[in-house]
């Protein structure tokens, strides 16, 4: 293997101080590990981008509201660092959570607003989580792009706003969901799904289309839509909706009115697993 | 003139980026202007360990708790540019309250714990502003080191943690507190004091080196202390004491018992001027 494996923050920072310096610009791919083709995107764009890919992989604990969530996500260190490897990345970053959290955290970064509704609603601390670990690693990688996911719509806004709002040095890259031959939204959670929770779960996407269809239409009341792309969801028993919304897409807020884009993202729960997805529709 | 007056976060990081990679090391001043002999002291020791200093003079609106006291601050630009450049500062940085916040901020750095006591109490959102935008002025300059002053020790601890938490890539410079020869720590706000006023101001650190001799001496019983100090304070009726504490140096809480290194530190007002001070005290 080529890929390099560092799991130490100040040898990461040596390594990347004389790559630095030799002018060559470095991409940051920061996940959770359990990787799938939408990190292989998302680590191939960095490639073409970039002269040295950073993969990090970090289970952050403090961006889990629920213990029981965090013990079982699903962690895959060799399969991950082949996968890495595969796909041209240079290095993997995948610090213990000693060497991220060697105090108690008592500083938090807290991106306000845009954090009010979906998942920062229903996931208390969440997003406080995602913004501090993120800062944490654009710190210690210092990469000239980082790049995210559409999937986490709401984490890109976060990221942005945050990005923006502390004038932190680094340029954010957004890639398109990748998604199953079905439509599933490919996502590390996945794998947790039994065969028959696995077809259950296709209807979220089922729904986001219907919205987009409708949108598309020249319907303007976020209302009827969502009731619309509710009984989607409701025809199956063993889906439980946990939010449907249409919000606008930079402040992630509700709108009363679709007068232009705007974004469709819902959070569903199939047996214990959480699944999310979203679309950004335009009126026809 | 030889130092520069910048504006611009743009046209700062241009001009930093090819200093930078000329190898010349950046060292950064955080100042609200009103430069006195304290902030030039930072300026000298910055000017003996970095090849390039940057003196940033900014008004944090978000950092003020009344408006008042934000719109009452003193402000002396050309002064503070003779001033810088007669100290051997290369760059003022001087931006607009509109280039430091062009979009509604809505993204904060909450430092907890060590903000929970003396100023933080009595300042609510003070410290979340001075961390915001201290993270920004470290994002723009992104200075090798950065000097702060013993004065605002709170503020020290502050930035200090977050810089760890946060794995900010910079390190933090302490300078002693400068005082008058009659023991008055330097402040921008003392300008604001009336002569009796300023008679009257030295009996803060007045109680503060009581504070210190009664700990050397061995006195262990910070409540013994306090009522020490305060009835110094007390003899004068037009200073009103804000907090007076003894707190470890770290982390910034009260200690019940004094068995190591301590900081007593105490704010008060002088007529509308609120004057804080600190003393770094060792048991004997």
């Amino acid at each position: 293997m080529n890929v390099q494996l560092v799991p130490s923050a100040a040898e990461l920072r040596a390594r990347l101080s004389s790559i630095r310096q030799a002018g060559v610009t470095i991409g940051l791919v920061p996940t959770m590990g359990a990787l799938h083709a939408g990190h292989g995107r998302l680590i191939e764009q960095a490639r073409q981008e970039s002269g040295c890919v950073v993969v990090s992989i970090f289970v952050n604990p403090i961006q889990f509201d629920q213990k029981d969530d965090y013990a079982r996500y699903p962690r895959a260190l060799s399969g991950d660092l082949e996968f890495c490897d595969s796909r041209g990345a240079g290095i993997v970053f995948a610090p213990a959570v000693e060497e991220m959290y060697p105090h108690p955290q008592r500083t938090f970064v807290e991106v306000t607003g845009v954090t009010e509704h979906l998942c920062g609603r229903s996931r208390p601390g969440h997003f406080r989580g995602v913004a501090t670990v993120v800062l944490k690693l654009f710190n210690i990688v210092q990469p000239d792009r980082a790049y995210f996911g559409e999937k986490d719509a709401q984490q890109l806004a976060v990221i942005r706003h945050m990005v923006r709002e502390l004038n932190v040095p680094v340029t954010i890259v957004e890639a398109p969901t990748v998604r199953e031959a079905d439509g599933l939204a490919l996502s590390s959670r996945n794998q947790r799904l039994s065969p028959d929770q696995r077809r259950i779960a296709t209807q979220l996407f089922q729904a986001l289309q219907l919205a987009e269809k409708r949108i598309a239409g020249g319907v303007s009341f976020p209302d009827q839509i969502k009731q619309e792309a509710l009984a989607v969801l409701g025809q199956q028993p063993q889906l439980r909706v946990e939010y449907l919304e249409i919000v606008d897409p930079e402040e992630m807020q509700p709108v009363a009115h679709i007068a232009g884009p705007v974004r469709v993202a819902a959070a569903v729960w199939v047996g214990s697993t959480r699944l999310i997805d979203n679309v950004l529709c335009r009126p026809g």
